[in-house]
């Protein structure tokens, strides 16, 4: 008695023009900060890059952004010829619309030498035109001095650091020295640096995840993966706040599926994304309890204790059910394969049923 | 200075098989009550369905359901050449193997006659063989005495009921007088019945909304739309809270964009959806503030008042900003137009900011 | 005996980056002719657009056009602060890069005045700033002197046309006497003007899609459905055939599911874009055959003659199944409801088993 | 001049429900032959599958197979409390079904024992009843006097064979010598198992590509990878030609983004998929020409000659730009990475432009 498909009423969907709604992005806040999502790696046609400024904004707002910096090239205006050289143009033409959009624009710009140093991003200056100078240590105590965190970008970008290994020349280790090196990317664009971790974690600053893209977010990522983001866990969300949090290091780094970080945040994190409930049902053999991730990012657990499952995947926005053994007496641990608490090391947890 | 995409560094996606993992399903509870996603209408190759019952389990999990009934028709068992007829059979094999799974398993069956009456289902029964009689009465009689829900279904199913809309023979308004009709389904496949509201409403029994399918829910209703389902406020999740609710009526029902119920629970439950924040910003003419839509159905808010916006779409899982005129001093209201709080009413709802 | 999932062996899926692959539109050519894909209206920051004059030609490939104009704006330029205005800009910009890329760059620009008589874009010209003049009639001539294709842009749009109706004013029955209106918009963005069919059959002018993406297109159209697009039936794949073919008024409109134009071309495309094979099998009652769609676009047949299925859809790149009744002996026609070939006509179509 | 949208038109697209479909696989035919898309192991509720027989035809349809062979299992009937052992039984029901939809079936069952010789499907058979013997070699020959073809499943299944490392027992080596072993799968389900190209190769013998699916299609392979195919080059498309080209030893596998097969076949396979243009566009430096893709599968280029581009990408159904150095001389060669021609080769294509 299969019935025939009868169209004689149709449900109309209505779908009215919604540009500019911000997506939620499904990532938790930790005890006493909210968790701002950060692209602080940007460029537009002031530069090199393919858009006009506010597409950046428009951007964010879809993937669900808290913050940017629009980060154009001081040292390199290919369109120079189109478009006279103004380094602070980006942000005159972004200010209101971000601030009209509830988005946190940070004033950046991008100090693009040789390598050594390479390129940084000084971020919260007030002007880029004051950081155009000959010599490269001029423009970062310029940058310095107009109260900015420094952002080592890409250190191990092959056009510059042909073996692909980040490494610090003497000119870094005098600027680290000095306090000035803030932050360093460990993911840009679609590459990642495993020893930044050690770098960050050693001189004790900020890990930094941007997508530094110059042409369409939407072409480089697609629909199906996330651009990188610089998680920063900030006491509230303003300017302020945010700007606080970078200087004190407190960040963690987001792209596809993988989440970097040192323990202190992402093991809280971990514990906000799940919940385990108490055994819904038992017989002779097994416990049955579930796991809720209510994250956006799925969590491959392996390396299980004995007797328990060896591996699972706590997919994202997600109940997984987890049928253990009766006779594991010992806690629940696992290795979250993919998330990073070091160059080398994933973090371990334990699902308390 | 656009980079080359080097792929020197691969970041490696991990994907385990992960069956049976229950998608989260973004819809609040209610004050007071928890929402429970419910499919109470489901064949299997016990009767004309094309599937084994477990796979309406595992479908039920995958769509994020909380309960389903699996309904084989008594009176049409077309494979019976193959299977012999076994009216508990469904019920047999699926029993423990939803309780694994954390889903509420509803016993049930349909008894599937001409107009009039048209198809029943019983739910919540003990034994669907001992409702299988010649005379529809006696069988609606026997489902009654197990303690049954009665849901009349798809009342306006063209090939019972040519003119497609559902009228009221004297065999139903019997059952009503006897206070054996509890339900009756707004939504059938793809199907939806605008005068069951009204039938509804007027006798205090509560909307159903159900899929009745007999081929694979995925084939059905594609990746991107979500089945028709009926959303119970039951005190807990569990077998006799759900029971409890639906024959006290707490239902709405859900499909597509399309959300159906009395406005007792549609106005709390749009409530649930939705923050709507202080103005973020302002200048002289305008104030500026976000909404932001928890849940996974979009809103079309229209007929704004006066110097508002007219419409406004919030999106799922979205944060909306609204950017609203100085002179607006009415309250802020809106028709939600696809919350449907009557046969042909939409529910009226302001946003606070 | 349902196997455990071995994920021993992975099968690795390499994704190496492809930026600048062109995807394959499936529209057939017709009979003597190839059928270009076109969008001739398109905006950069060099009018009021939100991106580098490139993008216009990375998306077009990526949406398998084979031909684009951008038309920015004569005489609104909001980005002068920033850009000096240079009305040939994007042009020069692009040219090469066009031409690298096996794209047909048709020079262009956007003659911008109110209605009467609105918006014009002047294709195929030598220099747009010989285009910019006091008088409106003074553009229009020298856009004519320098071989221009003349095309009346979103005749309909209400900000100028406040019913939303297209309607010809003394200046376009003035340019149409002097054969100077060579195409108008029945597609932009994403609306349509059906009664825009009637001014090109009558006026033996050319149909015309056309974007006008100020934005990004993928944010425009989604990935789901497909920019309007003008199909012109050249000679060959190359400027100056392409230039022929439109002076000629050899277009069609496409734009999501539906194709317009003059019956001389539908009713050819439609047959190239299917085959019918001979029945595959019968039995006493039925025949069954089976019509391919290679097209992009399903088609939706209806109006069946008496016996035969009412309705059938031939889904795009699919293979349709029909069952015939053999009682059926007239031609098997069908209104192809997608197909418009006259502002309230469908194409009528046979199958030929 | 960014224009409002105006929602005023609505271009409503119809879908009307177009169930049985069968997908365009874009997969090239060989010269002389036609490409027959082909699933031979697939499960139902007859054994220990999750579906109805019809709808693995249904399905296959929907991916746009052209045969397949539903072959429950013998000796693992789990069902038989509600299903009576009916070995033909899925044979009997879906006969006339696949007839009347133009989809080749072939009746077959899998003997099914344990390691050796494991899982055995017989293809092409009359009765599987006949084949249900004690003796496994007395099942073996019950079936080759039906006129069989012997598919030796998942040889490498670790259930069967530990180290997933599939291994030619005394009996494997006993049915070989009697020719009764014609064909092995090399894919099976999500598995594969490389060294089944040499037995195949050393032996004369078909390589097999199936699913073995138990549950739903869609649920094991989702939307975006297909499933596991035999491709088998027939004389025409009907039951004995692709018998009699499946004892010839005429198939590829494919599976998601790769193909597999001897050189024989995969080479003009390639060369059926992608049309090389002449040059386009030249300049001092470099050729420019295009490389079209018209089938479903990517196809990744690599070690390239000196001088030319190390990797090219063909993407499916899309056009790919070369720039070629016109440095280079020599004949333009790649490996193609995804097609294997070996346990351990990859197709050399050449480029001739």
């Amino acid at each position: 008695m299969k019935r025939a498909i009868v169209s004689s009423l149709l449900l109309i969907t209505i779908c009215i023009f919604a540009k500019g709604q911000r997506k939620t992005v499904h990532l938790p806040d930790l005890p006493g900060y909210v968790t701002l999502k950060c692209d602080f790696h940007l460029h537009t046609v002031f530069s090199d890059g393919d858009v006009w400024p506010t597409v950046r904004i428009d951007e964010a707002l879809r993937d669900g952004l808290d913050a940017i910096a629009i980060t154009d090239h001081i040292e390199y205006t290919p369109k120079k010829d189109y478009i006279p050289v103004d380094l602070n143009a980006a942000w005159k033409i972004s200010e209101s619309y971000a601030k009209e959009r509830n988005l946190i624009l940070v004033h950046g710009t991008e100090i693009t030498r040789k390598m050594p140093p390479g390129h940084f991003n000084a971020l919260f200056i007030k002007d880029a035109s004051l950081i155009a100078r000959d010599s490269v240590w001029d423009s970062f105590e310029a940058a310095i001095k107009q109260g900015a965190f420094l952002q080592w970008n890409h250190p191990g970008w092959k056009s510059q650091q042909p073996d692909g290994i980040p490494k610090m020349y003497d000119i870094h280790k005098r600027l680290l020295k000095n306090g000035w090196i803030h932050g360093i990317e460990f993911f840009n664009d679609s590459e990642y640096y495993p020893v930044v971790f050690e770098m960050c974690k050693n001189n004790n600053i900020a890990l930094m995840g941007n997508s530094d893209a110059h042409g369409l977010i939407s072409e480089i990522y697609g629909k199906d993966s996330n651009r990188p983001m610089t998680l920063v866990f900030a006491k509230e969300k303003n300017h302020d706040s945010l700007k606080e949090a970078m200087f004190a290091g407190r960040t963690m780094v987001y792209f596809r599926d993988v989440l970097v970080g040192k323990e202190e945040y992402a093991k809280p994190f971990f514990y906000e994304c799940i919940t385990v409930t108490k055994p819904f049902y038992q017989n002779e053999r097994n416990l049955y309890f579930e796991v809720t991730n209510k994250s956006d990012i799925p969590f491959y657990l392996i390396n299980g204790v004995e007797n328990a499952p060896a591996f699972i995947t706590l997919a994202a926005n997600s109940v997984t059910r987890v049928v253990l053994n009766k006779s594991v007496k010992v806690p629940l641990q696992y290795d979250v394969k993919n998330i990073l608490t070091g160059e080398k090391e994933v973090l371990r947890v334990e699902l308390k049923y």
